[in-house]
């Protein structure tokens, strides 16, 4: 039987250090997770409460499209909260996490060939979800004096789309409203659209994040639930869209996924007012990156910089090795830490970088940090 | 902005029905819902139960992308029980819906351009998808002698692959396993890959269903947990695959979902065993389609057959109108109830057909069969 050719996407090089983790662990070895991009925490409790009392109360079937009316005015509201910005909620349109978003905007925005522009390093799927839709990801090096992020002068020419993620994954940083505003009159003046993904937005530390919705209507801005609402299992998300264009994007919604999980809808709605819960998590994520800072340069881990936001530590170890693979299988098999190897964000330099997560327990951090202070001691 | 030609997919026209019914339940009247094919019951007493327990004992973060082992052994068994068929787990994917299992499907198996058979009428989405995808729906007008499901001399040269529905949705008709072994051998004889949407299996009333897992290897199949097992909302079903795509499948289901979400794959475990629950809704229907199989021709709709499964009845209604739209809204404003136009499902022939669900509680049904009686005779 044949096979498409748009299907072969790359695999994720950090699944064979999650599988020779699993396979630790199942020998019985104790294994501190690095790699994991999520929160170790759940929902939180109140939106937990939220959803069980909806299981008792009606079928929780299909909602319409675009979400819950209700989730949409309340998401459209933290835009006033977080970002002083009056957003109507007919622009807002409930996602099966963000990865349904990309879906939606790359649907929406491109026909097959179409060349978007995406920086590197970055988050792995947006490649393979942009070669699963036939389109042409084309790749953006960024600069380490422009702290990994794209410039004006970066963008080739003849871009259909621009895709930024600010704070970024892996490195953590945040383009801030200039470097913003720069990057989308760019986009503009050689007429590709516009994609922001905020995902990371609301786990900050020195700043809050700027938003696309600040600067530009005409934008696509794709957030979820999963980082700082700490709901990664329950796959919702949102996206922002210009007005004229929720009429086609409800339609891509209805036929692609019918609607987000209802569920976590409600889930989400609950999240949004709990406030004091999900700033505990951020206490302990502040705390986590403190001990990072720290520990990761007394281990033999010098360069690196402190992430705006996210809950990651991009570490360049190319004075360590040439093969950042090989580097984490070993970190793992000698440390017990399992760390993804920066080839998943950066095919061209990411032999020479480690991305270190501290998502996870403080506990757990601690003994990271312990454990690869010792490792590399006796390196 | 520029936008893309494959965003540009039909709207659903049951959509202006609901519009229409939501606004007339505005105005405090009282509509039935013929409709909308979801069951009006919720996912199982047990399974929410589950759900509860789980939201206590753990974050319910990412699952792997394949999805739960459990649960993709628990389905496995499921073709034990229900075909007599011995299923490699392995080959089960969990999928966000089977919406999401069409677009990995779609993805996995074809490439830009790549001519996909659907048999008219059937269910809108699978153009759309295909559509935003860049793949081109080839539609085969089945014939009533058929049962309006395709046969291999219906089938155009040149597919890459062929979807068949059975039971159907709009007809409820199925294909029995002769008639099913033609198709994929006719299929196969083109080179073209065979696609088995098998979502209303379990919703059966005189026979079970075939499924193509049991006559070959090399198929697609889709299944949900959305019909039988009452879960509509939770987004949460699965696929088939041949051994040899696993691998593939796996690396976009990471891509383009991350998983299915976890609480849904909780609910959709425990829902499997809940055999009484699910039962006794088989009752529901098989009260409410005795019913309709009474009440519509007393009421003047004629023209119809007995579904082999599902929870719909497709009425030719060419001797009462040559305009099925405008049809349900007249029935929508004078009977006050809801409908669906055939158009939604083969734009062709459907001026002359309506589809009627009958997914509802057996109260509204009978009233509704009530009301479409008055109307009838006062036309």
């Amino acid at each position: 039987m044949k096979v498409s050719s748009r299907g072969e996407v790359d695999p994720f090089i950090v699944m064979d250090v999650m599988a020779a983790a699993s396979r630790a662990e199942a020998e019985g070895r104790r294994i501190i997770h690095m790699e994991i991009g999520q929160p170790g925490t759940p929902a939180p409790a109140a939106a937990r409460a939220a959803l069980a009392r909806a299981m008792e109360e009606g079928p929780l079937g299909y909602t319409v499209g675009l979400g819950l009316p209700e989730l949409r005015a309340r998401i459209a509201r933290l835009y006033g909260e977080w970002y002083d910005v009056d957003l109507n909620p007919e622009r807002v349109v409930i996602t099966p996490g963000s990865s349904g978003g990309f879906t939606l905007a790359f649907t929406s925005l491109f026909d097959t060939g179409a060349r978007v522009g995406i920086g590197m390093p970055g988050y792995p799927s947006y490649k393979a979800i942009l070669t699963a839709l036939d389109l042409v990801p084309v790749r953006i090096e960024t600069a380490l004096e422009n702290r990994l992020q794209p410039v004006p002068s970066d963008l080739p020419p003849d871009l259909d789309g621009l895709l930024v993620a600010s704070p970024a994954n892996p490195s953590g940083t945040m383009l801030d409203r200039a470097a913003l505003v720069d990057l989308i009159e760019a986009a503009r003046g050689q007429g590709a659209a516009f994609i922001s993904d905020e995902i990371y937005h609301g786990v900050e530390y020195e700043k809050k994040a700027v938003s696309a919705v600040e600067i530009t209507d005409e934008a696509y801005v794709i957030n979820s639930f999963s980082k700082y609402f700490s709901m990664t299992g329950w796959r919702v998300g949102w996206m922002v869209v210009p007005e004229n264009h929720i009429r086609r994007v409800e339609r891509l919604v209805q036929n692609l996924f019918i609607c987000a999980p209802h569920a976590s809808q409600v889930v989400a709605l609950a999240a949004m007012d709990a406030t004091d819960e999900l700033e505990a998590n951020m206490v302990i994520y502040r705390r986590n990156r403190a001990l990072m800072m720290e520990g990761l340069p007394k281990a033999g881990f010098t360069k690196i910089a402190p992430p705006d936001g996210a809950f990651y530590v991009y570490a360049d170890v190319s004075d360590l090795t040439d093969d950042s693979r090989a580097f984490a299988a070993e970190i793992l098999d000698k440390a017990g830490v399992a760390v993804t190897p920066g080839l998943d964000f950066d095919p061209a330099r990411g032999h020479g970088t480690l991305r270190f997560s501290y998502a996870r327990a403080t506990s757990d951090i601690e003994e990271g940090l312990d454990r690869l202070a010792r490792f590399m001691a006796a390196r």
